[in-house]
């Protein structure tokens, strides 16, 4: 923008506008190139580390139109988000060199960046049922630059399971807990663990799970110490604010 | 009731009645006489064991009142539940010697009975705002002829805390576990123990505990393995099933 | 495990490896070693009387899989839960000789054990169709070694065919009360038996039923006297429960 | 109304207004004239029979205000209902000659006119907590000129209270219950009466009785055979709604 | 049951059984026997005037021996509700004579009986979509001998078309009140209207209509005068609560 | 109507009908012909200018009817809501020549008309799932003669792309905002702009939207200034009010 | 702002400033000096035509320091929302000229404004409870120069005093429908009137009502032509919105 | 605990115990010398920094006795949380040095230690009325060492508030978004920072805003990049989360 608003003021300066001509210019100008906010928040950390696309709503025409100018434009890896098997499919028949990760429901485009940031991201469910969001959260944070450790099926109900693993949670820089029935799986890692705790209710579960509520509210109430929670089922967003956490100083000095 | 319809069959061989107006008294009997339903199911576990008052909704006198009636039919103690500290005051100024529990909402006239059953109540809680709940949990299991093991302010949230009575929740005959904000210790409990689990929830809580509802919900979550859930703050609903599971032999053979 | 920590113990004393080599064994020795949890809470209540998976989110690849690795670990007999028509053909084929309920979703293998614990499990129902609920519950009971009583379409809104079956009601160890719409069940029930009362409430209704919550609320306002509740179509934790009750006295003393 | 169009009928008639302002005239009409609709819904059945007053939201003033009017204008008897008792004491003070019955919040003026009607109206509540909302259906009723049968505390947790009251139950005309926690009520008396039922739940309780929502679901899910459903706490409706169906056939023919 | 009772009276009369024996045959006389309760509920009025068979959760064979059963014992009419086109075809491929009514998911065998009762019940409908419920209601009130009127689509969005209707709802005997989004209908009606008006909300709308909270809420607030609610759809209770009210006095005298 | 009643009025005043029969015809005459209210609220805004069709619960014969008769009756144009593309073809099969917007699930018959109004109606979307809703309610709008802007995806998480369209916002004569999980997109818009603006929560989402419950009331909590609800996913009212909000001066004068 | 820009430009033309001071300059520019967006919405309409201070927050000395500062600045009249009688007493006491309304809570300092805009705009109550939202209403379309018509007590369930008022409906420019348990007189009016209507939903009533929840659901599925709403008890907003439709074409040329 | 243990292996080693009665001893060892889990979660971030009480179920006497042995222990600052005044005023009374920050309810003893961390921590608020729940996560945040921005009353409704503090916004480390009503704030400022957002909702508002609950699901839904959310009002909590990400470094390598 500010090249735009340079010119405004040279061509002022230089006698070519008037002042109101400079002053109408000026406010005209869209807001965007005022330089005020990202471009796109849902499109990544860091520019060059890697784009995404959220798939749900989107045709696999779409969704290749997309990924080859994101590739044009020099960017070395695309992950596509709701993607759906059949999409998938699509996709590659397209000529889209894409890696399909079923359970996840994730493509992705190009190679995994190099592990970096404060320390590991464990990605922890209460059980077998949790995984596919706990793969969304998993291959999110390894997408970008996060190394990882998976913690499946360690639900409260069996904390012996969970205790089991106290090496990794003590050592982990984020936490992901994920969990449907078992909501009081984020409080008891929140209460091993000395690192931020992102709770991911799942709509795993029947009766009164009532698709994600319990576990919801459950996590709400245990957010006393460095727990906090996001969307039902949300495996991408947990990810993605756990790369956030864990890359907290690369960003800052 | 045998005796009554004994004297109309009497009446009718001795042709002091016709079979018509036989039938018709026999008809008549009401309910209660034929023996199929017990007198008052919230008046305690076996006559001559104690007896339970709901004070919530009596006036001191109306409690004074049955209390004496109680004693002079023979009976050794009476429990009043959910009793205001200003009615026991004037209960024992009244004259009913009665022992106030405040923290419980709960007055005992008469001694505890002896300890029996199976094996011990452990009653735990999350936090120390659970603890009138689990007082009048606990003295109604004394109440009840129970020994009684008092775990508070052990949520899941400091797991250690918990593990570190692993060996009395491992050894106890019946558990039960209170909490509001944390309707995890349920599932946790549940997961430890090889006996019967009461679940309670309470009102304890802000924000998003929404008066127990969290907690509530949490709790049916938990209940594959021995788990089951009574009303939100309902401390002498679980004291006295815990009893009665507790007692279970006692009354069968 | 003691075994193991023995070993360590050996290799100690007998100077084959130092004080800190035995520091390091035990402290990694995984938890459930240290005999603080049950192995797992889902698998049963006592070694050797049975088994269970949960077959809901489970391929028959792999719940063939655990049967065989269960009987060649000497169980003498499997339940499977949540098991559908399709996969319980498919474990068949595969040639594992399994009993197929298909109103209960159960599949098991193995006989059922002798009956035994203190006494009788009834289990009551509202209507006919909170019978798939019902025999969950029920044959759960039997493959712990459980006798049972079904007492069917017993609703409260014809209170007539309740009472007619009070002998079983008032002579029976835990009563399993079932009820989707009539969510009264239970509190009739309680009213009547002498015994512990496991509420389940079902999602069987429409209209203002909303999936089972008006049962289920209408169950927690219930539990003043030995009745609890565990979750909506909770079947298979109703019948665990109850034989953990009947079976009171077995493991203690 | 018809007096007044008839006016205008009559100057068009006689010459005195032209087609055209007749025609003005009677569309101005206001449209309570054309009798389409009844003066007041709260007003009463019949007039002469009695009138309503909703007291919650008028002054002492207002309320003798509209009283002085009504029995200016010969109606023999007034009805109050949600009256304070401090609202009645100011009534009295003023010189109202009012009963009032607290437990009620009930004001009446003037004599209970004679029961008449079908049969009698039978007012049954799940526990003493509900007596002020089924104090308030029953006066209702009374004032409308109903017998009414008070059948209080027979709540189905000790289903022989209710059973001993067979004979009111069958013979009633009309039956409200009343039912807080225990929401049951409505099901079990819909199950043993053969006349209309009206079911009110009340906010009794605690828990997840959340003000009354558990009984009203409850309730809801009983409508099978002659049970519907009123407000909250509604007993006014109740015993106006109990009134209008008991005297059925006295206004037609 | 008289004449079983009058059996065991007579033996014992005539000194064939002891009167010890006598009392315990007439303990053990199966409750339904004593004639304290209604044969079932669901099954209709009044003997010989139709029986009613819920269809929702029966096959078809099933359906067809309740159907026979039930005309063998004399039955001169049969009504099945929530039956699906599939199993009337089935049935009537049976041989069962059988009517079915698509929209009311309704099927009858027999003739409908002459129109009694006090005077005639009203169907009203908020839109078209509300008509399935309103076909099962007056259906339901014809089986039980009832002359109806259908107001459909008369919603209060244009309240012109209700008030054309102001005759037929001013001389109705009873009033049905179906809506979905508009359950304004109800109060509407119920200010009309000087006699008992049932208000039943449907699942009909979208969005904030919550599949029939809405209006259940909606109408639960207007019980003010006369106003009662069933549950969501349930258009044979409404159907079956009319004829009831329709036919007080029939069954009083 | 004015001529019926003019015609009873000339009788009368000609003496070919008496007082009283004039009394009683007029007070017969059915209301729709006082004028009182409009024919159909759904039915568009002014005759001649348009017609609608709900179309959901409709055949295609029925809608084919209702058009054909609209166009005999000189209606220049047509639109059907909620319309599939299954009906629509069969709509244009026999003959109906319609267009269909499939997006918008909208059938057009005619051309639009002129845009006319105070000024332009701006529709903004939160995100690209809810321009179906978004579409809806700019057909709408444009059939009743308005100017629309479409501005889509600007949901407030990337608010520059909302900013940069501060000109459209600031000019606009009425806003229609349409998010999903955003419902903040009301209150941000509300906020810069200076006219009514109409918020339609839609369905989109998923978790913790809960159906467009979410977005529901936090729309609703922005009501602070010129902003108003209407019901979830409901386009074709936004669009409705829209226009007739945009025409306040066409009408009045 | 313009003229802050302007100096920069002066500057800058006049080489009192480079090129790159005036960028930085213009870039850190608050932005609301960019006239982006409006100053305050809650601050009323149009400049000179009042302002509004929501006083719920805020102590008497705040109040009066922000209306005498308002007063200052030339404004002519001032609206306090919010306003407790003891607030409006100190302000009094203050100094500040002020007339306090007492039901709708509202203190108003200056004259109220000549009535102007399109027509009338007419606020209408289901209840006398109603009443003071409806004063909340009306004074604030008062205070922004609006005539308005006060219809109150106009509930639907004795619809004969609504139509009373066709007139004043049918003409009305803007409606403003406020009702509580009888959330139908939105659907109602918006069925009778040509204009927009906006629904207030109240938090009067008692049991199901649920403090407003019952009457907002009711009005969202009333949305269909013309009628939207704002949230509970929102009296402000509703005469603010009302106000901005009925001034529409003022500030449109 | 290793100190512990070796000396068991020790005195093993050495003969003086046999295998047995050290694996005994081993078995016995409380969990809490595992070291498996921190000492107590709200206990503050890192020994010597800090420590937290939780006031609101302590006495006065409870608190000071807590704060005392802290000192004593070495403690160099002590956060007491929801501390009421009156408790405040006691314990100074009491002789405890303690600044109490009334409109956060927060009690703090000693000096706040000087700001570290990665950056800056802002918290932001919707409106004036969040400022107690804002001000609490600010001295906590400061309490545990970082340096605070308040962004207060920049609510999305007037966005320009919001953006004339894009600097501060886009050069956080983390941001607090604390809102009651406009729950949107998190989603904005979700879209303009580009570092982690931690949402607070607040019961602050009317209406539909039900106590925090609009607040909450608004916020839930806003979860796509950066944002999650804890308890309503737990403005603690939020500020130690914060604290806990500003962090990250110092406390990893």
């Amino acid at each position: 923008m500010d090249s735009e608003i340079r010119e405004v003021l040279s061509a002022l300066r230089d006698g070519k506008i008037s002042e109101d001509e400079a002053l109408l210019k000026i406010k005209k100008k869209p807001f965007e190139d005022l330089g005020y906010a990202k471009v796109d928040l849902h499109r990544g950390i860091r520019q060059g580390m890697g784009e995404v696309i959220y798939g749900a709503s989107k045709t696999p025409e779409q969704i290749a139109g997309i990924i080859r100018s994101l590739l044009d434009a020099g960017e070395s890896r695309v992950l596509v988000t709701r993607l759906s098997a059949e999409a998938a499919v699509s996709l590659k028949a397209s000529g889209i060199e894409l890696r399909y990760y079923e359970k996840a429901r994730l493509g992705i485009v190009g190679e995994m960046p190099p592990a970096g940031g404060i320390g590991r991201v464990v990605i922890a469910t209460g059980g077998t049922s949790d995984i596919p969001v706990a793969e969304e959260a998993a291959l999110t944070a390894e997408f970008f630059g996060n190394e990882t450790v998976r913690l499946y099926d360690v639900g409260v109900s069996g904390i012996h399971r969970l205790l089991a693993h106290s090496d990794e949670i003590m050592s982990a820089s984020v936490i992901i807990a994920i969990a449907g029935m078992e909501g009081a799986l984020a409080s008891v890692i929140g209460g091993l663990a000395d690192c931020p705790v992102i709770a991911v209710p799942t709509s795993v579960g029947y009766g009164a799970a009532f698709d994600g509520l319990a576990a919801l509210l459950s996590m709400m109430n245990s957010c006393a110490s460095g727990v906090s929670v996001v969307n039902i089922d949300n495996g991408f967003g947990a990810g993605y604010l756990a790369s956030m956490i864990n890359h907290m100083t690369a960003g800052r000095d």
